[in-house]
């Protein structure tokens, strides 16, 4: 039988690695996360209880969901966490230690829909823990979070702090679904401070970065453009090719102006249309992300790129429905948390490096988490675990140097204890 | 168990809308047709023995063509045809009723990759025939031109005539790709006229066109876009992107320009790109088709479309992959048998109108047939039998009358008879 | 002082050629023209009463006119002919010989925006007769359709023939802008049979063709987009760019779907945008063509233009504007007329080749003569006088063989007089 | 006769707002400041003296210059120095006042390429000092800036300081084709500190801006597609389109991928294509611009948009040509400058608002001057002085405040001062 109870976190980071699942699908590492926290005397909020089940965000199909939660049973999940998850993913898990503030802090839990290196270039490969999930890979760290947040409850264990640990292990960070509906709880509201951490980033093991701020607002959109069918050698003016008006949108998407005001981004990542060669294009789909360095220009890419798909649309005389995916804010780290964290870093032995705030290229939703304790006066920080990667974030080579484990949750632990001494 | 033996025509036809296999998959057909032919008399060639398998082109994975070879056992095709095909499909039959000419008929029994309507609109779905195959469906009347060569076998069977009579039932037809390797065996080396046919064409039952001219050349080429995946909001600049690069191919293909020289087609049915909304497309696919009215003005679409993708390719700095999946060619019949099946639909009742020949808007590779057996010296024609269709060819509610089967069955033979006299 | 009066057709086409006058200023040919047929007893109408000036399409502005009129003034067209014109050009001159039918002759008279070639590979330049306007040439014949016109009012004024000529010296052919408003006039309301003619179309010298049928029709739209200028740097996204509009625009009219039912075009010849590189563009023009088989084929790529030209406007956010520039449509000879040309052109001894009908490639506005006096019950044809060409219509290095010239006066004569004789 | 003598700021200001003279035209304005600086004492180095000539960017036509050089002399610029300046125009100037540093000042002379609004709206047109050019106007305040040079000048003929002044008149700012080769000269070689400045940029009148920072890099390139002209009814598929190839790449050029690293910019401002609308286009050009924060960020612009063009070249088989026509780099200013200009501004009554240092959002070629001073072991600073705009700069109804001037030239003439003593 599966269990964490008596692993260490590298293991519990290798068996999260071997079994990957996509967001909304992680009911095998909700599960036994919150079986080894039940161990620990945490009291857990799972599933609809965790998140806003109506506010998911790009959620898959009935069937999908359910393969998930049958495939997370026959790899070992707890059935007892599976029931009460039901078909939603997601925890939260609190534990009050002293009568000081509570403080909180998330992990997110879900892989990335790609395939993983198999050759023995690549440690997961050569050292036996790839992934087993022919197209999902942990390619982001977040096998990594999870088992910080897991160590993070293991640590107050023995001696506690002055307050409340609340942890969150978020799904569905990977396309911005999960932070909104996690963030729309009354979980946030008692929260005086919280933490989120990230692995990697580029920076070496031994590093930490007191707070990123600023990552990129975006929103993710999903569009489908319907045609009507035509044979393209008999009757091509009879069609209404949906292709044509994708390509077109696409290319008049990657050349929506760049904005004065900061930084903007675009892109496209999946195209579908399924017709026989010798058929005018009936249905086309995309898959689109906007960016902007502040929601206000995030709202400009939104509205550029609506404006494209109507009318490429238009222009080729074919219907379109847009949807929306994902979605993540913009937010600032609080002063006061970046040093409490960095004077926290200086404390532990492993790291030999403690940067300042620096801008966070990429997108995030815990800043929906983020903002929601800042809007209730609480304060917050995303902490950055320098972790060596070989590789780039997202690739098929992506790997992280397993002792930024315990370097992530010292440090997390140390700026926990000192959080809750401050506020 | 399933067998053709003491079934009309129509359930022949029926039994195979409900079972529509695709091109190289035709295992339960190509069985069926040969378990009666053979207990009709005719001697054999099956799999690759009638088609040279090297030759075949746009060929599934191993897999699927495993997998469909399982489900037409399943489906109760009889095992021993199964063995004699192994994992090719076609079948070439042959019989000799007297000492004069060899005529060939040339079927095809392939269906169409794409769904079936269900509703009670649509008679097959009505009267339950409709596809059992979710993904397939006879939309192009195939399965009538493969009890239309079973009739013509069982036709003979009584009195014969003064010759040979040569079966091709042929597999792959959509998409081009069974045509030319059936073409490049010795079965049409010793026969004298060939006849092709096909259903509906928007004809009503009851009409026969005695000869379709000059359909257009065609290829399909599937492209493959190799770039360089990054994150879309960190790195953008560090991508090579596979989408951008398929997408200023597809503007730029659909505008090669018209020809001076008669009718040009291109069209881009299939397209695929699977990255996450925030990774720089990695891989992008596409599949392409074009036509010319002759084989020069084929060639010169070819040659353009060539140019496009490997420019599109060399400014997104992405490198790309091209194939040949399917190939027709042209022809012109031979007036003497456009004639010789016109005298012939005259003589069946239930034709009500005979035309002459009349240009075919789309293509066909039967003209690799006819025109190997025009090189040798042989005569041939491809013959329209009008069917009632209710809705176009390759749509989901396409289906045929089925008065047209017998009609078809009787100017056929009357032809065969007539040919054979004749040459 | 200048004058055709004692001058050769040669040297009339050489002196035309080297005073080439675009469409709608033909002041000076006109003019010349009106002078010489005077001198034989025509009647003349010129300028507004040989066409209906409101209805004239492709119209430059007052000061191009204006100054076209003073160039012929100044290049010597005679004062007389030049008060008449007033700002249009154009001329419909008839003699009455005896008292058979009207039959009508029409030639065009103007000249390409183009520059010619000056070096001695081209005879024009090495013979002293090339164009003296930097931008305008005679690369399409027109120079030696007018002096074949001239050469056949000559031609009938030593015997004349049964009836009675009207000679059509219509302006502005190229663009399709002069043949509508000529049409939209009574002059050809009389004409019981009409023959139009063009030099050259690659037919050698010595050919004679009896009939060009079927003309494209076409259709010629000026298009204005109209954005907002920005500064490039500083502010790109307050811009809306009238140039992405514009190339949005190109790039999917030349994607328009080829059409089954016959022959389609589509050309963006010209585009102009002027701002300084540094500005997001604020207007951008372009001139489009679309030609169809036949005039609902025509009509379909109009349609499809101004759905495109409106969606790309749209989605950049530009207002635009289409206005009409010119039209042609298309016509099938009457076979009495073509039958009775070819019979002349046997009896021409300078003629080595006689045919039939041929299909014409390009647009013709003549189509709206031909078809006024169709519809008034006439017969017409447009007849083709072989005329061996250096290099293609068009270019810079276009000329004709001068031998045409009788040749054509002399086909032309002989088939009026048997059409007079016949009708 | 004109001359700057007895007139104040505002009067020369609006002569040459009159008088707008686009890059390497500037003869007049050239040659009126020469004379009111040699009439104070000045050493001049005109035309091929003061830029090095053969370096320069974007030269119009010998035409064009001739006739912008006989305008001049037309409207009353002095024939000495037009004499002297031959066909290049600029001008360096000094004064040695005292023994200590050479403070120099660069400001720039030329107009822009566009028309000037004429209605009241506009103070210029409603006082009747709009432009009599019309296709040129002071539409950036280069107009106020030389004022601004002449009434430095002007300033210290009273009292002098204790240095050499030097004042750099530049041509042909606009587009950056005058920095570069005004830079490439001895001139700087000895100046200790350089102010440039510019007016307006949104700021009110009374506000200084010590030092505007980082202009974007940029580069202007122009393109030429040469490509293969056809009938475009008679023969499409002759042709080898250049306009098609232009568009694919306008399209590809504006969706050039965001960087990581910084802003980027990208930009086509005019595009130029003269065929007949029936003619496959033969010749296309354009002319774009790139932009990026830094130099590596404008190359990065630089090497896609050559793989852009080239390849869209090569889609469409044509040839083509690019050749730089402006460019411009990015600079830091000298905090001790900046600082030396605000304290000095202080002490300007009319000052009411004093900025430090500012992210410049454009480009400017002063960028190669100060470079060159820096390189040398000098410093500079690039001031804003405000000057409130109605209307955006480069639109038709930009205009500034005239009391700017007097405040540009007492903040600039006491931070000449200070630079002097400070130094």
């Amino acid at each position: 039988m599966t269990t964490f109870d008596d692993r260490s976190l590298v293991e519990i980071r290798r068996d999260l690695h071997r079994h990957p699942e996509e967001g909304w699908k992680e009911f095998r590492t909700t599960a036994l996360v919150a079986e080894e926290l039940d161990r620990l005397g945490f009291d857990l909020a799972l599933g609809a209880d965790a998140v806003n089940a109506e506010e998911r965000l790009g959620v898959p199909s009935d069937d999908e969901i359910a393969a998930a939660r049958e495939r997370a049973r026959r790899e070992g999940a707890p059935e007892e966490y599976l029931d009460y998850m039901d078909d939603v993913t997601g925890l939260v898990a609190s534990k009050r230690y002293g009568d000081g503030p509570t403080i909180g802090v998330r992990v997110d839990m879900d892989a990335l829909a790609r395939s993983e290196a198999t050759d023995d270039d690549h440690r997961p490969a050569r050292e036996g823990f790839g992934s087993t999930h022919p197209t999902e890979m942990h390619a982001c760290g977040h096998d990594g979070h999870t088992a910080i947040g897991v160590g993070i409850a293991r640590a107050f264990d023995a001696e506690g702090f002055d307050g409340t640990l609340k942890l969150f292990f978020q799904p569905a960070e990977e396309g911005g679904r999960g932070g909104k509906p996690m963030s729309e709880t009354d979980h946030l509201d008692d929260v005086d401070a919280l933490l989120a951490l990230h692995l990697g980033l580029d920076e070496a093991t031994g590093t930490i970065v007191g707070g990123y701020d600023r990552p990129l607002s975006n929103a993710k959109i999903d569009v489908t453009f319907d045609g009507e069918p035509a044979h393209a050698g008999g009757a091509p003016n009879e069609g209404r090719n949906a292709l044509q008006a994708m390509s077109t949108a696409i290319q008049n998407l990657y050349a929506i102006p760049r904005h004065a005001d900061g930084k903007t981004r675009i892109n496209v990542g999946q195209v579908h249309a399924d017709n026989a060669q010798n058929v005018i294009c009936e249905e086309a789909r995309m898959r689109v992300e906007v960016r902007g360095e502040d929601a206000d220009l995030n709202d400009y890419m939104m509205a550029k790129a609506d404006r494209v798909v109507e009318h490429a649309a238009g222009m080729h005389d074919v219907d379109f429905d847009t949807s929306l995916y994902g979605m993540t804010t913009t937010f600032e780290n609080d002063q006061s948390v970046v040093e409490t964290v960095m004077d926290a870093a200086e404390t532990v032995e492993a790291v030999d490096q403690v940067c300042g705030r620096s801008p966070f290229g990429g997108s995030e939703d815990a800043s929906f988490l983020v903002r929601r304790v800042q809007e209730n006066g609480g304060v917050a920080s995303y902490v950055g675990i320098g972790a060596s990667n070989p590789a780039g974030h997202h690739t098929a080579y992506f790997d992280i140097e397993e002792e930024s484990l315990d370097i992530g949750v010292d440090v997390i632990t140390e700026s926990v204890r000192r959080l809750a001494d401050d506020l």
